[in-house]
């Protein structure tokens, strides 16, 4: 079977609608627009032969039964947030909607844990937790996304240097396997060296290994207090020997970020929105939650300290609501203010040791300027994911747009796997990336992503044409 | 290819000499005993063919390369301390040892790293971070274990309530799959959603897939104050239910433990170490590290209050370094007390919802009763893994203790399976627990595993039997 797959007939439209119901099935020009990309439509748009929205697990488990027998391409798809182009039917077939599959369990107090469909979204998962004193603590930027999609794109955020990543969150799953059948990927437990560690295999997998259809995650208590630091440095290279220095401390921050003053001016200049520090080329804004006041008392002075001791020009300490949400508001309209300050953007969010950030950002900015281009490489300092967002000027034709994007991201992925780094931290291979994933990777590492991929979905039924691409 | 393998001939060894040196081959008698099985020989004592140390990844792979070409099976082997029979050949060929290949680089202080070859020694791993104001925090019993053994296996241990299992630790790491190429999965990166998350699938996938040749470990920086407290309750139920309410507080917990009276006297009547607490048929033992002494300190009050609030009988704080030894040595004492109280042992790691856990301890000592088994659970309450050993009586003969332990066993399973568990929390799957694997995982589960398997190694030449059985 697999490609070319079979077109769907009047027969496989019915089918599906008896499987689940007709009001749920769209078809041809009843299908949303929207449904046709992903949040970066330049990662690809393809039209859907069929949608349909799936109520429960049986329903899932039925299409899937039905496509896989038919020979027919699945997409499984959440918020379509994704910057990868990752939900998209790229050979036609169905798209499977499980943003109707939004149940929120109440909270299980004696395990800590909350399990929720996979179309519940991110930030109704943190509001149930908050609700009981607990914290959902994944935090990536966009809080609509649906659960599910952060669990199969394995999430990242600005928290990952204390919390971790969506990955260290998620106790179990449930999922249907291409072919229909539906199995449990560990329990809710805190740790199973029974069998494989599939669950973990398929934290990241984007959809081509199975869907995910339920997952019990695990939550925190929340953190009652918490500050950030600003401090501005007369260099990017003083602003990234910091972060080793921050790290070395007793306290673990929750996030340490960067911006260069180029990027705030940005901000300030687009969107009116004002970083409180003046001063600095490069600013490190820093982190910290804790228990307790003390806690917090001791883990900001330590960091001032250290930061004055390292050439930081001044460390300004955010502690109310109101000065914090001065400082991350910017942090946080960086992508709108780009958005607003050039005709298009393209996406590069390779990670590197965190000992190579300076020389990663320094290098980034001559590959860019020597294609043409503008680049604010910003993001999450502690953890080496800088998101380098190549910035398309008014004067450029689609043609040396798209070449020289196309030669700089060559040479950005390059530089990453030079300095020991990886082609993304946090957004995945989907479809944008897919073209640069074997040069990365090696053949023989997507021979192996390819026998993975076999083993769960021999008919590559699944999402095919992402993470890896179709045969032949 | 795959069974029934080759049978090694003099050319096979001879060559096997040259890809290394003779010096580091023995066949026959010349292999010692202890190669035959590894610290549960009532998981399988089977005899190598011939015995390898290996110094370099280029000798693995020449010898995986040979070995894959020629249908031997291959055995990889680190110290030798697993607990499911993992490391034995049980189907011949070659046992690879890896314990030549312990260099321990210096730590990288930027990345807040340290790199390994799989045999270095995880106490040796711990005393290297040590010595640079550094802590490797996973701290499983076996302190003489090769770290590629804890990478390969996911060991635990009791600090995984704070700081993870192994897996949260394992930045990226070198391999030799079967075929003898050489792979990285991951790099020096703090995350990555670069293709498939082979990383996580390698780990704890007991030496089944590929053979681990260099790692690179997460450090963090080490805690500078600790305290212990124990908590003696009336009744197994209000230990178990205090579990819960220590996680609700604001400060994690390092470890929480639990332990019977019974097992207590067994140490102290055994041993003669001493435990500091007389009261309960029940302890709860609760660990704190902290940053600061005003961190601690407010830690265990919160702590002690709140057992207190809850039913404990009182609230014993150990906060010297003598006081705490005199706990956690009983704690550690616990497995030679039951080895001189019994003829012999056989052990059992489920893992339960922490919800479950005074539930599975009543009903394992009611399960083993209806035996003629004497059990003793014990071990690691803040994450539901529960140590049931099963101890022999000297009245028992073989033949009654062994089918004895083998319904007692499946019961025990069962009650875990039926409770929200898993068949094994830490000490893997191996030999030992593969006839119960598929009753715990069903058979599409197998199917998977089976699959994942081929996709890794199609020829089934690395470990054979283990994890997953032969085919036919």
């Amino acid at each position: 079977m697999a490609y070319p797959y079979k077109k769907m007939t009047e027969t496989d439209i019915q089918k599906i609608r008896d499987l689940t119901s007709p009001d749920r099935v769209a078809v041809g020009e009843a299908i949303a627009k929207e449904f046709y990309h992903d949040e970066m439509p330049e990662y690809g748009s393809y039209v859907p032969e069929l949608y349909v929205e799936a109520l429960n697990t049986q329903e899932v488990s039925a299409i899937m039964r039905y496509a896989n027998e038919n020979n027919i391409p699945v997409v499984c798809r959440g918020a379509g947030t994704g910057l990868a182009g990752g939900a998209t039917c790229k050979y036609g077939g169905i798209m499977l909607s499980i943003m109707r599959m939004n149940r929120i369990d109440p909270v299980d107090h004696k395990n800590q844990t909350i399990t929720a469909g996979p179309g519940a979204l991110l930030c109704d998962i943190q509001a149930a937790a908050a609700a009981e004193g607990l914290m959902y603590p994944p935090d990536p930027g966009e809080k609509t996304a649906s659960i599910g999609g952060n669990v199969i794109t394995n999430a990242g955020g600005m928290r990952a240097v204390r919390y971790g990543l969506t990955r260290d969150f998620v106790r179990c799953m449930e999922c249907v396997l291409p072919d229909g059948d539906i199995v449990r990927f560990s329990s809710n437990v805190v740790k199973n060296t029974t069998g494989y560690a599939l669950k973990d295999l398929m934290i990241g997998s984007e959809g081509t290994l199975a869907i995910l259809t339920e997952v019990t995650l695990k939550l925190i208590p929340a953190p009652k207090y918490t500050a950030t630091l600003v401090m501005p440095f007369e260099t990017m290279d003083g602003c990234a020997d910091m972060v080793p220095e921050i790290l070395k401390l007793s306290a673990v921050p929750t996030a340490i970020e960067f911006l260069e003053r180029e990027l705030i001016e940005i901000v300030e200049r687009r969107l009116r929105k004002y970083f409180p520090v003046k001063e600095g080329t490069t600013v490190l804004i820093v982190m910290y939650d804790a228990a307790s006041a003390d806690e917090l008392e001791e883990a900001v002075r330590a960091a001032a300290e250290a930061a004055l001791e390292h050439g930081a020009l001044d460390v300004a300490i955010a502690d109310t609501p109101e000065r914090i949400a001065s400082v991350w508001e910017v942090r946080g309209a960086i992508l709108e203010g780009m958005k607003a300050d050039s005709v298009s953007q393209e996406e590069c969010d390779v990670v590197v040791p965190r000992s190579e950030i300076a020389n990663y950002v320094k290098q980034a900015k001559r590959i860019a300027a020597s294609h043409g281009l503008r680049v604010e490489p910003c993001g999450h300092c502690g953890d080496g994911n800088i998101h380098t967002e190549l910035l398309r000027g008014a004067e450029q034709t689609d043609e040396e747009w798209q070449s020289a994007t196309k030669a700089c991201l060559t040479e950005l992925y390059a530089l990453s796997k030079e300095l020991g780094g990886q082609m993304s931290g946090e957004h995945g291979t989907g479809n944008g990336r897919i073209e640069y994933l074997e040069e990365f990777v090696g053949s023989r590492m997507i021979r192996l992503y390819q026998s993975v991929k076999a083993a769960f979905d021999p008919n590559l039924i699944l999402n095919p044409g992402k993470m890896i691409r179709l045969p032949g």
